[in-house]
C-alpha cells in the first residue's frame, strides 16, 4: 500500500504518522507532502527519515491512500485530481463533507458508508466525532430527536499555532506582561471565547453548523434537531462537550449507561462518589472517547444529560482517518475504488 | 449605619469592602470579623486601617447590617443569633437560601422580596445570579418553561485558594514540573473538570442543584425546568454560561435582544461580524453581566440560545449583597426589620 500524507508536518499530520506506525498499518511506501516552507525537512517514520516534498503539479501523489490535512482550500482545489490519479483520498478538511457524493464517516457509527465511495471519503469535524461517539449508540437504541450541546474546545483545534499561543500568552500573563493575540483574535490565556469560526446570519458559527449538519449526515437522520454553542477554552488538547439529548423513546440513565458501556471506542468515567468524570487531560493521547455524568435530564422526562471528552487530534481527526483507511483495506475497497472512480466521478472541472 | 463583614479577609469580603467604599454606602461604623488566623490583621477602608476581630461569643456583632461570607457552616450556626442581636444579615452562603422564611434576592429581579424579611436575607449562588440576569427579564416577558445551562466557572469561585492553585499549577505545568492538586481534587492548569461540589443520587452536583432550586425561588416559578452542567475551567475570574431557553410564548432573537437591551445590570456584547461576545476577561471587575450570542435555538422553534459572562465575585456575590443592603436602606427596611424579627423569628434553638 502506497500512502501519502498531505500536510505531514502539521499537528494532525504528525499524529497520522504516529498512528500508522503504532497500529502497524501496511505502509509499503510513504510520501509526505507539505507547503514550500516545510519542503526538504524530514519526518520520522518507523525509524527512518522521510523527506518532505512539495505537492506535484500534475496531481499524481503516487499513492493508493492519501490522507489530506493541509487545509480546506487545498483539498477543495486538488482532492478530485488526486482521485483521478488513482488515489483514495481520506480528507480531514471540511471541503467535501457535505457533498452528496462523499461519504462522511465515523467507523464506529457508519462504517458501511465508507465502502460506497467514489475515491473521496471525508473525515468529520472533531467536535462532531466526539459528540457522536456518545450520541450514535443512543440514537441507534432510542432514536435521537434533539440535542443541546455546549463545547469546551482545546486550542490545538487551531493546530500547532494554537498550542504555541496558549503557552506564550500564559507565560506572559503569569509574568504580568501584556498578552498579544495572534492566532486567535481574543486572548486565550486564563480566558475563553466563542469559537473562532465565522458567524452566520442565524448567529451560529461555522463549528456549530458543522456539528449540526455533519451529525445529521453521519447518523442518516436529517430531522435531528441540534443547537450547539462552541467555545474555545485554555486547554491544550482534547475537547469536552456537555450534551442534553432527547429521544423518541424515553431513556433512563441506567439504560443509557448500559448502552454506552457496550459501545465501541468509548470508556465510561462516571464516578459520582469520587467526583471523577471525563477531563481533557485524561482524554489527551487516548483513543477512547470518555463519557460520564450520565444522568436523567432534570428538565425533560425521559431525556439524558452527559459529558464527554475526547482527543480531537486523535479520535477527532487522525485516528478516525486511519480507522477509515483500515476499513478500506480490510474490505479491499481501495483498489475497487479506483475502478468505481473512473466510472462514477464527474469531470473535475464541473465540481 | 453600623456595618459588619464576617469573612472580611476572603475574596468576597475584600470585594465587599471595595464596593461599600466605591458606591458610597453610608457606613458610620465598620467592623470586620474573620477566623482566629486572620484576627489582628488590618484591612483598608476609606483610607484607614480596620483591625480584623474574631467573632464575639455572644453573637452581638454591634452592627445594623451584617454581610456574612465566611462559610455555610458558620452562617448556619450563627446567623439567627446575629439577627437576635438586632442585625439584618445578608448571607452570602448557601445556609439559608432555600428556607421559606428567608428571601432570596437578586435586586434587579425580585427587589420587593427583600423588604419582606425576618432579619435574614440570602444572596443567591453566583451561577444562579449570572444566569438570571439574562433569564429573568425574558421570563417576565415570555414566561420561562425550560432552560439547559452549561457553565464555565472560574477558580475564584473557590476563593483565594482557587486563584492560588491555578497560578501555581500553571507555572509548574509550563516549567514541565509535576502538578499537585490541593484546593481542587483534579488538576486545573490547562484542564477542566465537573464542578467540585458533592454529586447527589440523581447525578447532579450541589452547584447544579442550586442553579435549579434557587432560580425557581427567585423567579417565583416553581415549575420552571432546569438542567445544568457545571464545569470548572482554568479562568481566574468571572463565570460564563451557555443557555438554551424555552418559553411559554415563542420568542424571536430580535425580541429577546430588545428585552435584554433595556434590562438593568446587563450589557449586550453581541458583535457577530467581529466575532466578539461575552468573555470572562471582559466581565471581570465589571458590575454588568455581559450577554451575547443571542440567537434562535436551532433545535426548538421559538426558543432562544445565548451566552453570558459575569464577575462571580462582584455581581455573583459582593455587589449583589451590597445592592440588597442599598435596597434595605432606601426602604428603611433595616430598622423595621428589627421589629419584624422580634415578632416573626422562631426560637433559634428550633432552627
Amino acid at each position: 500500500m502506497r500512502v501519502a500524507i498531505v500536510g505531514g508536518t502539521g499537528a494532525v499530520g504528525q499524529e497520522l504518522l504516529a498512528l500508522l506506525e503504532e497500529r502497524g498499518f501496511a505502509v509499503d511506501e510513504l510520501r509526505v507532502y507539505a507547503s514550500q516552507r516545510s519542503a526538504g525537512r524530514t519526518v520520522r517514520f518507523r525509524g527512518t527519515d522521510v523527506v518532505v516534498e512539495t505537492l506535484p503539479a500534475d496531481g499524481d501523489l503516487q499513492a493508493d491512500i492519501v490522507f489530506s490535512s493541509a487545509g480546506t482550500s487545498l483539498s477543495r482545489e486538488h482532492a478530485w485530481s488526486w482521485v483521478e490519479h488513482g488515489a483514495t483520498v481520506i480528507d480531514n478538511t471540511s471541503a467535501w463533507r457535505m457533498d452528496d457524493r462523499v461519504p462522511l464517516v465515523v467507523p464506529e457509527v457508519n462504517a458501511s458508508a465508507a465502502l460506497d465511495h467514489g475515491g473521496l471519503i471525508a473525515n468529520p469535524n472533531c467536535s462532531t466525532i466526539i459528540a457522536l461517539m456518545a450520541l450514535a449508540p443512543l440514537h441507534r437504541a432510542y432514536r435521537l430527536k434533539r440535542a443541546v450541546i455546549a463545547t469546551y474546545q482545546a486550542v490545538s483545534g487551531a493546530g500547532a499555532a494554537g498550542i504555541h499561543e496558549l503557552r506564550e500568552q500564559t507565560a506572559a500573563a503569569l509574568a504580568g506582561d501584556e498578552v498579544r493575540p495572534r492566532t486567535f483574535k481574543h486572548p486565550v490565556a486564563f480566558n475563553l471565547f466563542s469559537h473562532d469560526s465565522e458567524v452566520g446570519e442565524d448567529g451560529y458559527n461555522g463549528e456549530e453548523r458543522k456539528l449540526t449538519l455533519e451529525s445529521r449526515k453521519i447518523l442518516d437522520a436529517p430531522d435531528v434537531a441540534i443547537s450547539a454553542t462552541c467555545v474555545r477554552v485554555p486547554v491544550f488538547r482534547a475537547h469536552s462537550e456537555a450534551i442534553n439529548a432527547e429521544f423518541a423513546q424515553p431513556v433512563t440513565p441506567q439504560e443509557a449507561a448500559a448502552t454506552l458501556a457496550s459501545a465501541p471506542g468509548v470508556r465510561l468515567v462516571d464516578d459520582r462518589a469520587g467526583n471523577t468524570f471525563p477531563m481533557p487531560i485524561d482524554a489527551a493521547g487516548q483513543d477512547d472517547t470518555l463519557i460520564g455524568r450520565i444522568r436523567a435530564d432534570s428538565s425533560l422526562p425521559g431525556g439524558i444529560a452527559l459529558f464527554v471528552a475526547g482527543d480531537q487530534i486523535r479520535k477527532g481527526a487522525a485516528l478516525n482517518a486511519v480507522q477509515i483507511a483500515e476499513l478500506l483495506v480490510a474490505s479491499d475497497a481501495v483498489a475497487s475504488a479506483r475502478q468505481a472512480t473512473r466510472m462514477k466521478e464527474p469531470a473535475v472541472g464541473l465540481i
